[in-house]
């Protein structure tokens, strides 16, 4: 690696907006060695559509170009807006040799375009029979991470949530003392190492309505999440909360802390989204390499038009080169 | 009555920041006949801290005066920020004035300033023994109404809500076909009625995140929210969804719609409150009267500082004369 950190960008869905994204990325001039991994041949298809001559060299480990191409074959051909069961794997293959590549140094961080959890389940079951719950889950498998916190982040706020990708119904029962102490740590412990926030004060939201109106409204912040939190600040975390789901996001409150931690994902994200208005980016925390991620999905509607925002893969990209030179210093 | 519609305004707990807020709006000169009900010395003395004179005429049927003061004495002496239970009654005596006077034709409207739930709880236990969720579900009580539907608005967006003061665990079970038809008709119907939108467009959120994700996340936007759509399409409405909460409220995607149908607070309520930045307004719908209210709490802290934002006051009072004419050129 030359002093700029060499990043690992996924195509995602080949079929969706990912491809040309990395084209428009691929122009920009950040200060990083970008290895755009996908099918070379959609990558040089979908360059045309964002202006882009994509005339990028093969990578190769001694590439010091600032755009290379990492190039993995699509199964099959590749129609814009057309999703293909048999590139499943090829989303895949992509994660995978960017998550090798991690791991033994090659890359400094992981950039990830949408994938399409659909085609990927579809096109997986005969093989594995596991669900795909997405990118984050993914990643933590692959890295044998056992827990791992999917962050957004935007100009305005860094929403952490407590659960991901489950069932409303099953939120209430996964919000346990362990899992929120956890939780806790990891964003407790990355927004300071990988963040450089020396003391973190992270704002924490009630898993029900009015933060459960002092039992009123449910039990769990009295029972579970209070005696927490608690537990927690006696080690020294700050940690303001349970808080009002409704009230904790005006912006006078947010300038309190330096996150917040929603119980879930239809609590945290609706916010952040709005407020991010295309730019938010995805990293999650606690892997033992740096990911950063797209905070939209596949939109197979705008897929080789040129059309679609590369707003929140660029802040992406950006976040990645921050947090690998934070990490190359602590390591230094 | 005048030509210009009198707005019955309760200054909720006075201990609140409420009674300062009256005073505030009475100084403003909106199109309005403006009835302060609360007790006549707590709104004089809180006057003082916004720099109003506070020498409002006393309320008769007759009135003509753009601000008079309904007196309705408070129980106990009031200290700014100091809550008392002994207080309580007055709070709901306030609310019981204002109602009676609108079901009988003397108010156009009601405006309600915020009222603190724990302490009408607290005094309330020993005599009727009912938890008080709230304005919204007394004011359907006290009108028998058998449901009524809480909507907030701002200017980015109107956000109504499938169920409100509950724990999140009994979300889920909540949501019934009958229970979303009869929300979705009252929203419909108000919507058109009220709001004068001849063929409103509303957008539906699922209940799981992503909207159940094809059922890998939740079975009830396919066994339940989807059916009872369909349904209610067939007979002319015209509805979007269900909709993944997380991307719902995109700009772009909100103008897609005249209002949002969230399933649960939490989902709605966040963005909303930080779009809105302090002036969100609370509007009930399906009562037989028309009722608007302030989005914020009592903030104890501010109370008789003059510190606190009247803006969310103001506009939940514009919107019930915008409310009060619609009615009447209805009636007319």
């Amino acid at each position: 690696m030359g002093t700029l950190p060499r990043i690992a960008v996924t195509s995602g869905e080949p079929a969706g907006i990912g491809p040309e994204l990395l084209a428009a990325l691929g122009q920009m001039n950040l200060p990083a060695q970008l290895v755009l991994l996908g099918d070379q041949d959609v990558l040089q298809a979908r360059a045309a559509c964002v202006g882009s001559a994509g005339h990028w060299p093969a990578y190769t480990p001694d590439t010091v170009a600032p755009v290379s191409v990492l190039h993995i074959p699509a199964a099959a051909p590749v129609t814009a807006g057309k999703l293909d069961t048999r590139n499943a794997q090829h989303v895949l293959d992509l994660l995978d040799r960017a998550v090798d590549g991690c791991l033994a140094g090659e890359f400094a961080a992981i950039v990830t375009a949408p994938l399409h959890k659909g085609v990927i389940n579809e096109g997986q079951t005969s093989q594995s029979g596991q669900f795909f719950y997405g990118h984050t889950e993914y990643l933590a498998e692959r890295t044998h991470t056992p827990r791992v916190v999917m962050m957004l982040t935007c100009e305005q706020m860094r929403v952490a949530l407590a659960t991901t990708h489950l069932p409303l119904k099953d939120v209430p029962a996964a919000i346990t003392a362990q899992s929120l102490t956890e939780t806790l740590r990891i964003l407790h412990a990355d927004l300071k190492h990988k963040f450089g926030i020396a003391t973190p004060r992270i704002l924490v939201a009630g898993l029900n309505p009015h933060a459960g109106e002092s039992g009123h409204l449910g039990h769990e912040e009295i029972d579970i999440i209070t005696p927490t939190l608690d537990a927690l600040r006696a080690e020294g975390m700050m940690l303001i909360g349970p808080l009002p789901a409704d009230t904790l996001f005006n912006p006078t409150q947010l300038q309190r802390g330096d996150a917040v931690l929603a119980m879930y994902h239809d609590q945290g994200l609706p916010v952040l989204k709005f407020a991010s208005f295309g730019s938010g980016i995805n990293v999650t925390l606690g892997l033992p390499i740096i990911r950063t991620s797209v905070d939209h999905g596949t939109a197979l509607d705008l897929a080789g038009t040129g059309k679609a925002d590369v707003g929140s893969l660029v802040a992406a990209t950006q976040l990645a080169i921050e947090l690998a030179h934070a990490k190359s210093r602590a390591v230094a």
